[in-house]
């Protein structure tokens, strides 16, 4: 397993390999021959990013049983998704920041994240694992009280694009099998959700292949796998933690 | 008025000012400081990008009171707004393609598009026309059986993301009053939509401050303002023109 991070060291963006506190920096294409440069540094020293840059990030509605059962929706025939604006984009370690545009109820939402390690148009399912870098933590962070506020049409892009809202990594780990991931979400140091991968209607593969006969994915593309029960609130202050293990934790306070 | 076009010639991507027939070759940023060349080519010579990179594209839904009208739908109290994936930006002179993974109608929407100069936040409305470069055609082409298919999510961001679905260009126009502004759509060489950006609910100054408190936009991120009557069903081997006069004709064959 190799867990690859970008970061921000001595005014220059640079990525590498995490292993413990060390991160080995590496050059060259994160996606395609990323090379060893033999130099190190501390993770303590460094200024996390997003661990890349999507050209696009894809998240899912209603993709959990145990969820879907607590609401009384239907199994979904098919994945449903939107769109999170690029502009969200957001690391771990910084503030997700209030709207200072919307007075409503603000939640996190834990999830499993796919990232995309090359260009996937119309792959089979028994293709879409090829097509897969490795997965990260997403916190989903979605301005509840927009979604269903007009009654013709529901808000789902805008709910979960304010600036800040599409937060993701520290990591992306690479050789996990995701059907054995665990999802958790701390609020203030108390559980808040913790559930299985392997709960979804569908998964990685499913989804990959579903998804990418109607559009394109680049290397570093994200698709959110969507969330399941013990979704919350956050009040200003809050410390929320998306923690997968193999993966890592996405730590970040609201306010 | 400058009207800026993004084009591949000699194996290069270059941009530049387009009088009559000749681009007028520029280099460094399109939006903050382009230098002329002192070269040119004719527009026959090249082959037309999309004209410029958005790292994303804002799509209004009832921003029209003529449609609304027809529709029966409410002023939206706000803009209402979803977003299509990047990987859709397909520029004039392309085919458009007809799906692989959808066999249900497939819908043109001539539309007037905005393109941001700047990166813009929170900005007012008084503030808003000089975070604004220029404008644009759109051709916000939309798989609209997906739309309404499934009772429980309306599928905006995928029914209008498939790829080669967001369609803009040829140029960007600076220097026009938006107001003035009339957008045409031609099938077949017959005119099908012809109505005034001054019927929309919220114009482009609205609408780039009302947005912009929520997320912030970069050069070259595009506005589709919303279309209003006269959408229809393109068929294989339609030929679709969107036509905003001061901007262009946006060109494309559904295929």
């Amino acid at each position: 397993m190799t867990r690859w991070i970008r970061f921000e060291h001595e005014g220059r963006v640079q990525f590498g390999t995490l292993e413990g506190e060390t991160i080995r920096v590496h050059e060259g294409d994160m996606f395609a021959g990323a090379r060893d440069t033999g130099r190190t540094v501390g993770l303590e020293a460094v200024k996390l990013l997003t661990p890349c840059v999507p050209t696009k990030m894809v998240a899912l509605w209603n993709n959990y049983r145990a969820l879907a059962e607590k609401l009384g929706q239907a199994t979904p025939p098919e994945p449903l998704w939107f769109i999170k604006a690029n502009s969200s984009f957001h690391p771990g370690g910084q503030p997700i920041r209030v709207p200072a545009s919307y007075a409503g109820k603000v939640i996190y939402e834990g999830e499993l994240g796919i990232v995309i390690g090359k260009r996937t148009a119309r792959v089979s399912e028994a293709e879409a694992p090829a097509h897969i870098f490795g997965y990260t933590c997403i916190n989903d962070v979605t301005a509840v009280e927009l979604l269903k506020k007009d009654a013709s049409f529901d808000q789902w892009s805008r709910s979960k694009s304010f600036d800040t809202f599409g937060v993701f990594g520290p990591v992306i780990a690479t050789g996990l099998d995701p059907a054995k991931l665990v999802i958790r979400t701390m609020l203030n140091g108390q559980e808040r959700q913790n559930y299985p991968a392997s709960d979804m209607f569908f998964g990685p593969a499913q989804l990959v292949s579903l998804i990418s006969q109607d559009l394109t994915f680049e290397a570093g593309d994200v698709i959110c796998c969507g969330t399941s029960v013990g979704v919350g609130s956050m009040k200003p202050g809050s410390d929320v933690v998306v923690s997968i293990e193999g993966i890592g934790e996405l730590a970040n306070r609201f306010e």
